[in-house]
């Protein structure tokens, strides 16, 4: 195969090259120049006939144009196939409009990407009302891979043992969480979740003494932090040991960090979808291995 | 005719009322609201079957991605013809791959905009290489005005005589001086540019001493404004007396209309097309006309 295999801006290289050293592939630098009217000028390395583009999308109205334009270069200079590796993917929980008039946001990702893209590959995206990605992406090929089993892997190797407990802060996450304490041999344990707001929420957990237990507390995104701040309380509250967070996305600022850290939180774990300073679990085994039947 | 004819964000909403007013028709926000991960919820007045969006492409990448966001929430809510209206279109400039693996941006905006819009109505957009809006957006009912006129009748008003001379930067100006001038009965003056980077500029005007005379100098554009500090300077060198500059699309900082003022410009003029502290040329008048038909 002449070309390069895997394309991958400044932000997610360090990633994208580990994934392609585990495929013996090449990995090509996206540039990215800005001009002083805020326009981008993006610029490719020559792509294989089979090229992938990795880019988590956590800052997703900038990344959304650069990928635009980064699909344009590629198509152009010979790219017939084209994969987009997004293991964190944007705009997937506005699934409907929940008020007159609002943007049905992860419909229209939907058609904008079906006008770029072969096959999406992605890591525990946010389906709720639309339960697979294929019924999201109907003319694309969709892979939906998740971290649990990393997070569960992980979790062990730190120390954890059946005798511990996995949470989550509400019914929404109770699958997550099962697939994670599954593995580990653990009980799970689903809070109760009322949402006051963008940012205000109230967590019950079910009435039970924690009696000093570890806790691995999870869920699949932590943005603004105030579900999981209020859940570390609440397990605090009922008796909990030490606390452990586990997340899939970490989109969370250094201050939600440290608000978490005052909430009882001991450690902070992140999958490396989106590029953060918790990030611990690494991803490139599990995108790799999804990747491999391109260069078949 | 029920329903809401013409919708606007915040930042063009000024503008895209006194529209409205001329064609005494309705006007509803388009509302935009960030969530903590950057993510955007666009939210719309009930659009009529027929709908016009207000939107300068000023600041590109944000206002792409809103832009889809708006389109799906009218398609959705009954907008089946859909006008955009962006009196300043982004990402006209780069037409061509000019190094191996760029983007060219042009295209993969035409592209976007083909599945989202019936019909583009734009002021000067910068053409070059590919010649006209229709070759550019094959697909969409495309108009193209100018707001030389209005440069022209602002410029008479304010005491422009024929005595006095209009002047561009460069050849790619030219066009655009002699719309200008012809109305004015002034003669025009072209600069020769010489390019050095983003910023960096060389220009000189035809050997002629200005003596003292007032000048008119235009362009469509002034984002960095290096251009036009160096061909406000070279004039000044040439013994230009009063400069007033005259754009189309003012997309420069305050900072770079300060050195604009340093380098000799006694006033700077804009037109409305992109929200500005210069604007004073209003080109409701131009955009209503081009919308009436809508409403037949």
């Amino acid at each position: 195969m002449s070309g390069v295999f895997l394309h991958a801006f400044e932000h997610g290289m360090g990633e994208a090259t580990r994934i392609a050293r585990r495929l013996a592939a090449s990995v090509g630098p996206i540039s990215v120049h800005s001009f002083p009217d805020e326009e981008t000028l993006v610029t490719v390395s020559r792509p294989g006939a089979h090229a992938c583009i990795y880019c988590p999308l956590d800052r997703p109205n900038l990344r959304l144009v650069e990928l635009l334009l980064a699909v344009d270069a590629l198509r152009r200079n010979g790219a017939r196939r084209l994969v987009l590796v997004a293991p964190y993917l944007c705009y997937m929980r506005q699934d409907k409009a929940f008020h007159a008039g609002e943007a049905v946001s992860q419909q229209a990702i939907s058609q904008l990407f079906s006008g770029l893209f072969d096959r999406i590959v992605t890591v525990d995206p946010h389906l709720h009302r639309v339960g697979t990605l294929a019924a999201v992406f109907p003319g694309i090929e969709t892979e939906c891979l998740s971290a649990a089993a990393a997070i569960a892997d992980f979790a062990m190797a730190k120390g954890m043992t059946s005798d511990m407990l996995v949470a989550g802060p509400d019914e929404e996450s109770r699958q997550w969480v099962e697939q994670i304490a599954a593995p580990l041999g653990c009980m799970s344990l689903v809070g109760e979740k009322r949402r006051l707001g963008d940012r205000r929420v109230e967590i019950e957990f079910p009435a039970r003494s924690l009696d000093g237990k570890t806790i691995l507390l999870t869920d699949d995104i932590v943005s603004s932090g105030g579900t999981m701040i209020e859940a570390t309380r609440s397990l605090k509250r009922r008796g909990a040991g030490a606390i452990k967070i586990a997340v899939s996305h970490a989109l969370f600022s250094a201050e939600t960090g440290a608000r978490l850290r005052e909430a009882g939180a001991d450690e902070i774990w992140s999958t490396t979808s989106v590029p953060h300073p918790t990030n611990c679990i690494a991803l490139d085994p599990l995108l790799a291995d999804a990747l491999r039947k391109e260069l078949e």
